[in-house]
């Protein structure tokens, strides 16, 4: 990373760890063998695949059985929602999801409703968490899936995961979670949440892009997507991205010994960021929960300016932040998550998300912090809109 | 790569160039920014994909917005296919193909029947070619896609794009074609063979698996099968796996100053092959086209023995070979492409594939020539199936 520059924006896109990228040079040069081939480096590749599966496995409590690789987070969102709903649909035409999800979940409900069937979105709270009350009375005779993300992507707040998959068991109804943004910053337990599928990325715990896992609990089927040679025990054809596979299973190994003291140092850096920016910039709030959220996530709300000069003004001093999800950062919509807490267009515009992660330091922390109030001062003289 | 292993195995995978695995390390630590955030590493992103776009269309003769970016070969042939099946499907509800695609697209073709298309597949001649006649005589009101491969990915035989982009011109149906075998070993010209869609691997040209292309014409349209953010102007979404992109740009550039010298040498190697081999082992066939023929591919049959136990003993011998595709390798079934040039089962069965490649040596191939002897002559002592 260059030094002069400093990445607050964790959340759009994460470095791969340099021990990753170790293991995945041997995979590319000499070990490059296909899994479905029968000679010695196609054995080798079967065996890789094989342990590769069972670290990501055990990392979540799942069975070696119930990894499928696909190509990332979002073929896996696909696969795990649209392809269990049209497996499933004789059971059922509804799906829940809740109005926090990823955009992708949006665009795909907009599909599924194009195809026959219902959604139902479980409004949240002031701070992002799902309303379980709301939840339960949207259940009907036809549902068959409910979706909610395991922590928010945007403003961070973590969703009260054990307590749907309570829900969902109880009615016999299948439980999808996007566990992406929560990924790496808190135990995964598809066992103990009741978590019937769930959707990881590779690139969010520092592996390669282009990688990601459905879970897909013993008992649970998708249809297909991607039709071929049968991969993946039919559900996902295509040639294995063996060097990818192993450069996850890889950052799920790194986990293991550097989770700990990763978590530790972020959740000094978030401390200092919410008390440092709420105290030092007035009419400033903090968005999402201040206690259920993710350790990396800080995420502010300035009266009276727009997100997109904010970013700009760090963008002039090398700073790297967001306004929101990156997915939706080139369009001019506000952010459907902050609206769907309650924030007026104009509140929801004027946002800044800092992520931090595993490279981040505290002397980039200080010198974001350092330079808010003069690009916050700034902005308001200029704005029309901030009177003070 | 091992010294004491040989690799006859091309066809199922490569390794990747050392000159691609450092151009995409620095995307995977030092510019790794998402191409839908606004800050400058994700400016850097956007340039970057963009760029890799404008390298890969220019190889093809294609334009740089007709270049949309997979997770590989099995998903551009569905998007290609069912993509463009679904999305057109009010024009009408039928496809042709050739027998001898690669089994993806008969398991496509399957999945096509089930939901309302269509399916005619149109026999090849002894050598694997297509007989353009009954192309023709396939076509109906009702047909919308041709699908035929560039070149076999099994026997190697080249088939007359040209004229069959001619046909598919004239009646006003899109064409496309699986390139993956032919990729780095023929010039592949989008504009003057009429293809409208066109499927590519990355790891065909020695770039990193998990990534591919679908080239799509300007005019023409598929439905997406991965929905989300809106990535590839919304006919695949899902944040770009730039390393991927990156590496497969660097894979088109290399082979503009490799591929000359690379393909002579193979052509020799393709020469002695079929020479040697033929001659020292009776009773021993070439399948494919003696002529139109792909110069990494040497392809034989030899009669009252199994294609497995040939590779088992090549195996032994710390030398990987194939008997056909790999997709399909672990399955008992003849390979569909023999069967279609006219083989009974018993004789499909006993083919051996050598595909040589960018790392191949003279002294590999001469090696494998003169363990092949040794091997048939065993094996038919062993078998109740050679009578000589």
């Amino acid at each position: 990373m260059n030094n002069k520059n400093i990445y607050m924006d964790y959340q759009s896109a994460k470095p791969v760890d340099a021990e990753v990228i170790d293991s995945m040079n041997e995979y590319h040069q000499t070990r490059y063998g296909n899994p479905s081939s029968l000679h010695k480096i196609g054995d080798d590749a079967t065996e890789t695949l094989d342990s590769s599966r069972e670290t990501i496995a055990k990392w979540i409590h799942g069975e070696k059985d119930e990894i499928l690789f696909t190509s990332g987070a979002t073929e896996s969102i696909n696969l795990g929602i649209i392809g269990y709903a049209l497996r499933n649909k004789r059971k059922g035409n509804h799906i829940i999801m809740s109005e926090v999800e990823h955009i992708s979940l949006h665009n795909i409900a907009k599909y599924l409703e194009r195809n026959g069937f219902q959604i139902s979105k479980v409004p949240v709270d002031q701070y992002g968490r799902i309303k379980l009350n709301k939840l339960r009375s949207r259940i009907k005779e036809e549902t068959i899936l409910i979706s909610v993300q395991m922590a928010n992507n945007e403003i961070g707040t973590i969703q009260p995961i054990k307590e749907i998959g309570e829900i969902a068991k109880e009615k016999g109804i299948a439980f999808h979670t996007d566990a992406v943004a929560a990924e790496g910053q808190m135990d995964i337990d598809v066992q103990a949440n009741n978590i019937n599928l769930m959707t990881l990325s590779s690139n969010d715990i520092y592996g390669p892009r282009g990688v990601g896992v459905l879970y897909m609990q013993k008992g649970f089927r998708v249809q297909p997507l991607i039709i071929g040679g049968g991969q993946e025990r039919g559900f996902r054809s295509g040639s294995e991205n063996m060097p990818g596979i192993v450069g996850m299973k890889k950052a799920v190994d790194i986990l293991e010994h550097k989770m700990g003291a990763e978590l530790e140092r972020m959740k000094l850096f978030q401390k200092l960021f919410i008390k440092e920016i709420l105290e030092s910039n007035p009419d400033t709030y903090l968005n999402g929960h201040p206690v259920h959220r993710l350790i990396n996530n800080s995420h502010f709300r300035f009266d009276g300016i727009e997100g997109e000069s904010i970013l700009l003004s760090f963008k002039d001093k090398n700073i790297a932040v967001s306004t929101g999800s990156a997915c939706s950062s080139k369009t001019l919509e506000p952010s459907h998550t902050l609206i769907a807490t309650g924030l007026l267009h104009e509140e929801a515009h004027g946002s800044l998300e800092l992520t931090t992660g595993r490279y981040t330091s505290l002397e980039e922390v200080k010198t974001v912090i350092e330079e808010v109030p003069g690009i916050v001062k700034r902005l308001r003289d200029l704005s029309p809109l901030y009177k003070k």
